[in-house]
């Protein structure tokens, strides 16, 4: 199968990688350019802006028998048009960046779907060449991935960045931080997150987080914390 | 020298393994019984709850010359009475879980504190067995390491809990949020957290932020993801 990756972001260039390292016929195109052009294939997998697809999507016209598929956990399947029978979602959950190599696809989840009934076969197929963890998912159940994604990643990082600035300010190297962000990761591998919760908010210890409320001086950083330690109690355990 | 580590609990467990792995002559004792008649060493490591520390500390009566130290991010050095000269603080910041073993130890930074600086060599040296990464800093700073670990352990490990729940809800098995938090982790190793950043309320999107928040039942993860995704936006890139 001939496959025809358009855009060259993050999720495109990651995928184009994945794809050839399995030798399959691909190849990577801007969704900029050329779009009346295009070169023959069997599957375009659209990895373009969400507010860029539908737009895209509609100035590539190709054979009935095309399968389109975008790679989008927000979008529904209906920005394809009805010129586009065979029409799917590619979904990956990872985190993509040009400047940081991803060792081993193997282990990225895909969630799919399908238009067709007719079209699963072939999706599930594509997702397999990359990796052994391929779940069909509704629209709605691939948004509620796309918040997990947000919760595991963004947020996370988000406190990393507000960690990083503490430590700027009394000299101490962010690199100090990443035995404790590593474990924090792995940990989850063996124990559920619940078992995992440790802290002062899980210990009940008022004293430490008013002294840690006092240190903060962003008032909407000191609601964060006051929030966060809410709901680490608040959670059932 | 003889090192006697005070507590039996996630963080004694842990001190006592990447001790007596370096060679350390080091006995593991209860924090709860037998104070009065404790074995012989030259240097006391209490790794006791913060609530404990000062009572147990009290009951511990040793020779002037012994060293005193505690491992807590939060408690001042004066919980050691005048009857201990030799004091000080030996913080390691990792997230130690009896039920998980530590591979390497060495990437763990120690973070003391002496109450004399006849006391800081000693303490360093005593660092250095199980570590290369140590660091003398004051009371204050300690405080504010503390609150970084919290930020990059306690909170994210929240966020795992918010998104274990939506996957559980989905029948979708948490482990294939896995790979997205591994690379969370292993990102900031290489990108600085602020150029890791990625996501909706980087982009800006707000219909995707929109959808999210209606996905989100509870009101104060609602507020908190509303909260997550300002301080995304607003904090300097």
């Amino acid at each position: 199968m001939k496959l025809l990756i358009l855009g060259q972001g993050n999720v495109g260039t990651h995928l184009y990688t994945a794809f050839t390292a399995k030798h399959v016929d691909c190849t990577l195109h801007s969704s900029r350019e050329g779009l009346d052009n295009l070169p023959a294939a069997d599957c375009i997998l659209y990895a373009v802006r969400d507010d860029a697809l539908e737009q895209v999507a509609a100035q590539v016209h190709t054979d009935r028998r095309v399968l389109h598929l975008h790679t989008s956990g927000t979008m529904p399947l209906t920005v394809f048009g009805d010129d586009k029978p065979h029409a799917g979602v590619f979904y990956p959950l990872q985190s993509f960046s040009k400047s940081r190599p991803i060792e081993d696809y193997s282990s990225i989840p895909v969630f799919f779907e399908a238009r067709s009934i007719d079209d699963v076969s072939a999706i599930y197929s594509l997702a397999l060449m990359i990796t052994s963890h391929v779940y069909e998912v509704s629209q709605q159940d691939r948004e509620q991935l796309h918040l997990c994604g947000v919760l595991v990643n963004n947020f996370p990082n988000l406190m990393f960045r507000i960690a990083e600035d503490i430590a700027r300010r009394i000299h101490v190297p962010f690199s100090t931080l990443l035995p404790l962000i590593d474990e924090t990761a792995a940990k989850v591998h063996q124990l559920s997150p619940c078992e995992a919760q440790t802290g002062p908010a899980k210990r009940g210890d008022q004293n430490v987080m008013n002294r840690h409320l006092q240190l903060l001086q962003d008032p909407q950083i000191q609601e964060l914390y006051r929030l966060c330690s809410t709901l680490i109690q608040k959670l059932p355990s």
